[in-house]
């Protein structure tokens, strides 16, 4: 396998735009990351998009053909593969991309994730989620993602004396980190008491543990390590690309307070990679409910089970803490535009391992994981970037 | 990259399966294809799925993921992802499996592919359907698939001279191999008359001319070729694997009689395999309808442009021709059940070169090519398959 680097990155500000289409987000991402590669669109070998919902929500099927064309690359006829695995949408195409390079098929590939969820009503968007979920037996029996959480949070609780408190300080992390980032949706700051006091979703989760509809989208150009130097001085590399499964529904799981993908992908984007949780400088987790990434933390290792809560009351999840999450802001604040996060993510830790993060800078980071799900962790997509 | 070879293969029945579910049909064409692979479920590394429309059809997004627990490998934490490029989502999936033993990441992969069409009423399919086609720019005002391929039909009429009957040889062709295939969906054997006399859907095409609505599912076991022959005694090797695009929209393209999608893709195609049209044996030719398969038959160089007609009017594209078209039934006979026709063209490949097709057998098939496409073939993906 050749060794795989990025070497651009684009995204647009995540937020509601009413007056774009999807196509339009995807193209301004897609772009912005050619750019940054210091490449021409028609020098693109492939393209592996992440969308969840378009055929639901647009009705629009054949997602990466459509906007391969309108970004201009179908006189090339570039090839051009949507994927889907619910949330983690994002991070399954760059998986893809990752294989289509480490190959040798293709050389430069960019990988896209986009979603556009503000073009219909709240309840159509939220079914459209809830797909992600087992249609048959989860979804017509009345649960909701904020209602499986609820229950893993509750679960959580009763095991491992978790408090209310400590799982807000997910959401109190992730807006002050949002505040210090131009492109993520919301950018208010909040406290443990703005978390407990807002409305109740599923008990115990409050409006404020959940992330919201966004529009958006994100890019990112991979290309072989051994040419990467030509087109970037600051070439990341992809040292670990890793998928897992679950039970799609939590009541068939022996467990819903650790998530079994989560830990295997974990150990095994350690191996791939050569290191331990010991040696990752922060990470960016799945945030779409603050339990989902207080589980992840202990699953992947970075502090023991059921010490998570603990971890986040000492400020660790901060930054300058011992492992910042979410320094972009995560789902939570820089926003959740479903099929564009798992890239997202990736184009935050790029972002942060050139050094270029501004007031959000991770001190001296040189290694980073991201951790993008489908559902409730049924789909698990961990990837470790390094500057080398 | 490491050769690839299929070493199992397994498919439903297509048909109308009012009684099955759609993760039933998948689960049944993959462990047929594991059991034809001579190994455990539990053996393969990872699982790429075709599918286009259970988000918009059965409310089910997360696909794959769902596949995979339903077939007994959550436990096994197994990476799975769904791809899609609308009917051309099977060959995109084989595109995906194919990149994935290649690099090295996987060694045992299940592609598969899916479609369960009945379940909803026509219209709302057909619906579905059109989201392959540019919802803002063909769909909205009116543009169907059928009144697309009629389009194309009458120019190459026009232009070449090409016979209502000659177009209609390739569903007589069709529906004679599908009346030797016992998997196949419409086994009636039919004339140019009935052709001709059919209703109209879009003039000039008939009812006969287009392929039906079909629930159905199809999968094959990809290994590195280097260890193929420890699982069977008959691999076959993916010679080649191509994916490209074309314009969305036919009044974006230079042509409407050709497709530069297809000829790119057959070029690179036979580049890989190191071998030209006159070394294929047999094809799978992605017959929606009767014009999309004659104008691939051009474009893939098996004829000269505007002789595709004549070729079939001759009898060269039936079972003992010159080149024989679709010895499945193809979508036209088999049947078309988008997501899994893709993969169901290399289920029946690998099934003639093996020599196991029975009365449909090609006599001394060695290697062959199959060409499946997304809307009219704004993604084509190719493939040619050798005994070696």
């Amino acid at each position: 396998m050749r060794d795989v680097a990025i070497i651009g990155i684009g995204q647009t500000k995540y937020g509601e735009h009413w007056k774009r289409s999807l196509r339009d987000l995807a193209v301004e991402a897609g772009l912005k990351a050619v750019e940054d590669a210091n490449i021409y669109a028609k020098e693109i070998d492939a393209i592996f998009g992440g969308n969840m919902a378009a055929g639901t929500v647009i009705g629009q099927d054949h997602l990466a053909t459509i906007i391969a064309d309108f970004a201009g690359l179908a006189e090339h006829n570039v090839p051009a593969v949507k994927v889907e695995a619910a949330c983690g949408s994002g991070g399954a195409a760059l998986h893809m991309g990752f294989m289509a390079v480490a190959s040798g098929l293709y050389d430069m590939v960019l990988v896209g994730g986009v979603e556009k969820m503000t073009d219909v009503p709240g309840e159509h968007m939220t079914d459209a989620l809830a797909s992600a979920a087992d249609r048959e037996w989860e979804v017509t029996f009345g649960a909701t993602f904020p209602s499986l959480g609820a229950m893993m949070a509750r679960r959580h609780m009763y095991e491992y004396g978790t408090t209310r408190e400590q799982l807000a300080m997910f959401p109190v992390v992730a807006h002050e980190n949002a505040s210090k980032n131009p492109m993520a949706q919301l950018r208010n700051r909040i406290t443990v008491e703005k978390v407990l006091n807002a409305p109740v979703i599923a008990d115990p989760l409050t409006l404020l543990d959940c992330s919201p509809i966004t529009d958006g989208a994100a890019a990112v150009v991979l290309a072989p390590m051994e040419v990467a130097r030509k087109y970037t001085d600051t070439p990341v590399k992809i040292s670990a690309s890793v998928a897992t499964t679950d039970y799609i529904s939590i009541h068939s799981r022996p467990s819903i307070t650790t998530v079994k993908a989560n830990v295997e992908a974990g150990r095994k984007a350690y191996r791939m990679a050569g290191v331990g949780p010991g040696d990752i400088d922060f990470v960016e987790l799945h945030d779409a409910f603050s339990i989902i990434s207080l589980i992840a933390l202990e699953d992947l290792g970075f502090v023991e089970k059921g010490q998570g809560g603990k971890f986040a009351e000492e400020g660790q999840i901060a930054l300058g803490g011992k492992l910042p999450v979410n320094p972009s802001g995560g789902l939570k604040a820089k926003g959740h535009p479903v099929g564009a996060t798992g890239v997202g993510q990736v184009v935050e830790t790029v972002i942060q391992l050139r050094g270029e993060a501004g007031e959000r800078q991770v001190d001296g980071a040189k290694r980073a994981l991201t951790h993008n799900v489908g559902g409730t962790a049924s789909s698990v997509f961990v990837h470790i970037l390094e500057v080398v």
